[in-house]
């Protein structure tokens, strides 16, 4: 059973800043969050520690950080969807700037996500991109203007209000996060005040002096725009 | 600390075939017969069950399937070498047909495997391609004709004996495994009586009706070899 | 100017079954026909070919068979679209199962080719795929079902209705066609009968005994098909 | 045949810089050059530039910017080296960094260039990967810093040192080039004065105000270099 999505969502992706023990405990605290505020927290894991961070939290949605469309059998070194299932991942990012997949992968890989129950949070760099993707109805889509990764800036609220508009129009269902670049509780907020359905942060969370601490003042941002805008609930439908 | 290797090792190679539950006994079955019969057993598997694996056996060496040469930074849903060895991947397949690498990538994957105590096996499909990766000294270099993998039939002997010669005149402390296409006892046995320093399988165990009895059928020709053409130890000087 | 496209076409497509002077003999005979018989051939040719080719040739619509989409800069060994502009091919085959692309780069790449004036031809393998690239609006799209390329089977009709409807109903100025595995004018004609506004072969030529003969033969089934189901004329509107 | 090659050679790499016209113009003076001080100009083009420069030109060793280890048959968008060859391309660049090659292709690319009898230049961005690649004997190793590539920073004396040693350790016979970064006359005068056997420049001609002086004033640089520490003559035995 997929795990109900209640925007606004608050990411915390790990790409391969952290591993092991460390990025365990993150895990612990954000599933600590995820329960005493109940708000849907997305959490991104290298696929070898998916695993153990599946079996020691409850709340957070674990995903995947890519995935192989593939099925059992040969492919050495790729990566099997069944296995990410099995280890307890709850969704899967695909397409991403820095693992990005050719248009046939990508169209097999939400088919093969949607067959084993994981959500699919699929990224997109230009408005077409978002409408292309939007046809597959993934979970989630990512408005992500590639050139802003890592560089602490934010996306421009135009280019936030085209991307949403124009895959709300093929599929209301579907989450769209816009972003990039959050360094601060205020982007957060600001962020969702300008329209995206959540907010989160990577290298803003990891190459902060204290990560613990600086998830928990974004957490914040993404808690005060809550109280302000509200809250939906996806997902009780089939996705 | 690496594990010690001893030849002739038998290798059990999941590739995408198994995973979760069902591999992990499989895994814990290779573990009992690698303690009991001390023999060098080198299992793979998904990156995402390396973490369970590793924490129920003991005495197989434990290897990843892919690896990407990064470090801790970026790399959103690359094979971040540290999550592995954390997980506890003893080694890494480096260079699979399945998941060829560039030059640069080759070099600077088998540096950081070392870097961290990992074992690297990476394979070569040509006497030329043996020669040059013999350059970066890795654990172990397997020899496989990238056309028979998967096809049942079996290496030739001149071309076993060639890469072998060209290797071993590199750096002698590499093992070199021949082979692909197993899937008896006698081609085992065979494959080691013509000079390899180990043989195994992937899908002639993984299709097989029965992976475990056929792991036990091809381990006994592993067996039969050893005690007619001898056992070396591996790894006591830094590799 | 981009060359004005009247269907059904008919398509010869080298891939990198010939070259030079051989290859230049079949694209001034295909010349030779597009003139007499008035039909829009669609010719590729490897990159190296496209410049003498050009030199020689008049009516057929030459085509590269790849494009990185790339501005002049950096670039080493990269297909750069003003080269190939320059050089005299009239359209570019973007995203063909043999040179496969990213979601990113396909859009930047059918972007620039618009800005150079230069057709589009885009391959789809699945309805989806026909849907998200009919988003685009190049100036063709080929539903080729990967699986069936170079066995001489053709499509299944049903597949055929459904990734033309799908397209249509996005652009009805994007040009249809289906196939993959023709073999004989039988096939060609047939292929037109079932929809597609064109048709044509590559190995099905370039493996003939007598390429030039086989290319003829193929185009009566064209000629018969427009002579039935009649002709339609495409960019003189803005494509 | 292979055309001779004199050291120290000159280097001009239009990359995806320049195409058409204003780079065959280009061509034309090296040429010019090439004859009248008898100098080897090692000159990179376009896969559809190399027809027409090869028309036009005599003296200079015209370079693919890359090349895809195919035979004749399918391989849709590959650049396939029969094409290149017929063409009028003598050499080709293979593993440049910006068009990275797996180990199995690199070695598959050097042999179909010497079935072709073109030439080959093989990048290497390390001791170990300019090692590595000596063993395939290729006509010329660029032993090219990737880091440095396009900065205008020149490569330390002791990495040059160090991989020219240990190519003509393996092979006295193949040309080894250092450099990468040059803009001035001083920076490739430099480049042989330090062992270097040519040098040359992609950007820095590329993106001069005046590519043609820039060529010019450059050259001067090699030509000094000649004077003082002589040449040699590459190629009158079987490379």
């Amino acid at each position: 059973m997929k795990k109900i999505i209640k925007t606004p969502v608050f990411g915390i992706n790990s790409k391969s800043y952290m591993y092991g023990a460390a990025l365990l405990e993150l895990a612990e605290y954000a599933d600590h969050l995820a329960e005493e505020y109940d708000m849907s927290i997305m959490f991104s894991a290298p696929y070898a520690d998916l695993g153990k961070i599946a079996a020691e939290t409850k709340y957070i949605i674990l995903n995947a950080q890519g995935m192989d469309p593939i099925h059992t059998g040969r492919g050495m070194g790729h990566v099997l969807p069944e296995s990410l299932a099995e280890a307890g991942a709850d969704g899967v990012f695909l397409n991403h700037a820095e693992r990005p997949m050719t248009l046939s992968q990508l169209i097999k890989a939400v088919s093969r996500a949607k067959e084993l129950q994981m959500h699919t949070i699929v990224l997109a760099d230009s408005v077409q991109e978002a409408r292309m993707t939007a046809l597959l109805k993934p979970t989630m889509i990512i408005c992500e203007q590639t050139e802003l990764i890592g560089t602490g800036k934010t996306a421009d609220v135009k280019y936030m209000q085209e991307t949403k508009a124009a895959i709300k129009e093929i599929h209301p269902g579907i989450i769209v996060l816009q972003g990039a670049g959050n360094r601060t509780a205020e982007d957060v907020y600001n962020a969702i005040k300008n329209g995206s359905e959540g907010s989160g942060a990577s290298s803003g969370i990891f190459l902060a002096k204290n990560p613990k601490e600086k998830i928990r003042e974004l957490f914040e941002g993404a808690l005060k725009a809550r109280e302000e805008f509200g809250s939906r609930v996806y997902g009780e439908e089939e996705i």
